[in-house]
C-alpha cells in the first residue's frame, strides 16, 4: 500500500504540520529563508509526524498542540541529518545536495543548531511537561548514540549487540517519541501509551533494518544516493553481520570491514563485497529479522481499539517492510 | 569586591551544581570523557547559575529542581561556546585550548550537540513548564543572534542597533533566562520576576559591552586569548562604533573595519587600530554606557526586599562592570 493511502486518515493534519514546519523558513535573511526552505523540501515522507497524529487519534486531543509537536519531531529529525552530513561529509541525501556542499560547514552546524533550537520550541508549545521529558530524553539518546558510533570500539565480535544499540538511539529513539508524545497529548491510558511505544520501538528498529538493506540492493536512483555508502564509512549493518557469522575465520573479510583497516585498494574490495552482500542469503535473513519486529509491532496494537488509526498503524509497519526507497 | 565573596550566600548550592556539570563527563568512552572535563574546567565564573540560585531566594523553591535548571544555564552556556570555537576558528579560550583543536571538527560538532542535549534533560529536570518554554525561547533566541552575526548586512550605519540586537541575543538572553527561571522555580509573584528579568537584562548586556572593551584594553594572559580578536573578525563592537561615529568621513576607517573589505595590509591596519581605540575616549565612552546598564540593573531590584541576596545581585552588578578579565 503506498505511504499516501496510509495517511489518509490524518492528511488534513499532516498539512497543517507542512506548514507550521515551513514557517520555520520565514525569516529575515532571504538566502538563510532559501536554504531552510532547500532543506525542509527535500524533507522525506513525515513519518514521524503521521505517527504521532495517528497516535493521538485513540482519544481527545487539542490540534493546537498536537500540531507542533508533531512538527518538532520532524525538525528535531532534520537536525540531527544535517549535522550527520556534515560529520559524514555526504553529498546527497534524497536526491538533493546536502547543505554542506552548498554552504560551508560554519553555516551546516549553526543552520543545524538552529533547527534544534525550533524544534525545541515547537516541543515547548506543546504545553506538556512530560511531552518535554521525551523530548529531552530522546535528543539526549540520538546526541549519545551519535558519539557512541564515533567512538565505539572496531571490535566486530560485539558488532551484533552495538548495531542494535545504535538502531535503538538512532532511529526507534524518535519513532517512540512520536508515538509516545503522541498518545501522552491525547490524555490515552498508560497501557495504551506502553503499547505505542513498543509498537514504536518495533517499528522503528524494522524501518532501520530494512535502510541498511536497501543500501545494499536499493535502486541508486530512488535511494538518491549511492549503494554501499555504509560500508564505505566502516559502519557494519545487519546484512553484513550476517556475512561475518557465515565466515568467522575469514580475516580478509574482517580487515576489509574495519573502518581504520589497512586494506590494500579498499573500493576495489568494498565494491566485491558490497556485491557478494547483495547476492547472499544475508538479505533474506536480514529482511526476516525485520519481519518479526514487524509482526511484534501489529501485535502491539491489538491493546488499541479496532478502527481505521489502528489499522493505518498496521498498515504503516507492513509499509517499512516493502518500501524501494 | 571579588565575585568569590559575592557568591558566598551561593556557595553550597554552586558546588551542588558543579558536581551536576562534572557528572556528564561520567560517560562510557575514557576520551570522551577527558574533553567533557576539559570543557567544564577550563568553564567561567558559573555566574549564570549564580543568578538562578540567587534569584530563587527571595521566596520558596526546592533544590532538587533548581540545582539542575542552574546546572541546564551552565551547560547552554558551554554548548554555545563549542559551536562558537569551531565557527570562529578560536584556539584558546580562558586561556585554554579549544576543543576543535584538540579533535577534529566532527566530534567538536557531535560534542557540543551532546552538550546541548544534556542542557535541555537538565532542564526538563526542573518539572516547570514555564521554565522549559523560556529554555527553548532563549535557545532559538541565541542561535538567532549567531544566525543575524553571519548573515547580517556589513553597513556600518546600522551597527549600533545591530551591535544591541546582538548583545540581545547572545548574552543579555542566556542572564534573563537565569534570572526569570530561577525567580519561576521560586514561585515568585510576577512583579518581582519582572523584576528580575529587567535587571538580568541590564546585567547581561554591560556584561558583553565590558567584555568588549576588554577585547580592547584587556590583559591577554588574564583574559587568555589575545586581543583585538573582535576587530580581527571583523565585529564592530561598541568601543569601534564611538570611534566611527566620532569620524564620520574617515573612508579608510570605514573599509578597514569592514570584514571582507579590501583593505592592503589589513593585519597592519588593524593593530594601529585597536591601539587608537584603546587610547582614545571611546573606551571611557563605552565604560560609561555599561555604568548606566548596571544603574538600571540595580534599580530594578528596588522591588525585592532588601536583604543579603538583593546586596549579591547588586554587587554582581558592580562586579560586571569592574572586572578585569
Amino acid at each position: 500500500m503506498p505511504v499516501a493511502s496510509i495517511f489518509s486518515t490524518v492528511q488534513e493534519d499532516l498539512e497543517k504540520v507542512e506548514a507550521k514546519l515551513q514557517s520555520i523558513a520565514d525569516v529575515e535573511y532571504p538566502v538563510l529563508s532559501a536554504l531552510l526552505r532547500h532543506i525542509l523540501n527535500t524533507g522525506g515522507k513525515r513519518l514521524r509526524p503521521a505517527l504521532a497524529l495517528l497516535s493521538a487519534k485513540f482519544h481527545c486531543y487539542d490540534l493546537e498542540t498536537l500540531i507542533p509537536l508533531a512538527s518538532a519531531l520532524e525538525l528535531l529529525h532534520t537536525a540531527t541529518l544535517v549535522h550527520d552530513d556534515i560529520i559524514d561529509n555526504a553529498t546527497t541525501r534524497r536526491g538533493a545536495s546536502t547543505l554542506n556542499t552548498i554552504v560551508d560547514g560554519r553555516s551546516t552546524i549553526l543552520i543545524g543548531d538552529y533547527l534544534f533550537a525550533r524544534s525545541a520550541a515547537f516541543a515547548a508549545e506543546s504545553d506538556n511537561l512530560r511531552v518535554m521529558k521525551i523530548f529531552a530524553r530522546t535528543l539526549t539518546k540520538i546526541c549519545d548514540g551519535e558519539l557512541r558510533n564515533m567512538l565505539g570500539s572496531d571490535d566486530l565480535d560485539h558488532t551484533r549487540r552495538e548495531y542494535y544499540r545504535k538502531i535503538e538511539s538512532k532511529t526507534a529513539a524518535l519513532f517512540v517519541a512520536a508515538v509516545e508524545s503522541g498518545s501522552v497529548l491525547s490524555n490515552a491510558p498508560e497501557n495504551e501509551i506502553q503499547a505505542l511505544v513498543s509498537y514504536g520501538h518495533s517499528v522503528g528498529t524494522a524501518f532501520q533494518i530494512v535502510d541498511d538493506i536497501l543500501d545494499f540492493v536499493g535502486d541508486e536512483r530512488k535511494m538518491g544516493k549511492p549503494v554501499g555508502s555504509d560500508l564505505r564509512q566502516g559502519t557494519v549493518t545487519l546484512p553484513a553481520i550476517y556475512l561475518l557469522e557465515s565466515r568467522p575465520n575469514d580475516v580478509e573479510l574482517r580487515r576489509l570491514m574495519r573502518h581504520h583497516g589497512d586494506f590494500p585498494d579498499r573500493e576495489e574490495g568494498i565494491k566485491r563485497l558490497i556485491e557478494t552482500i547483495a547476492n547472499s542469503s544475508a538479505i533474506a535473513s536480514a529482511r526476516n529479522e525485520a519481519l518479526d519486529f514487524v509482526q511484534q509491532a501489529k501485535k502491539a496494537l491489538f491493546v488499541l481499539p479496532d478502527n481505521k488509526y489502528r489499522r493505518a498503524l498496521a498498515d504503516l509497519a507492513d509499509y517499512v517492510i516493502e518500501r524501494s526507497s
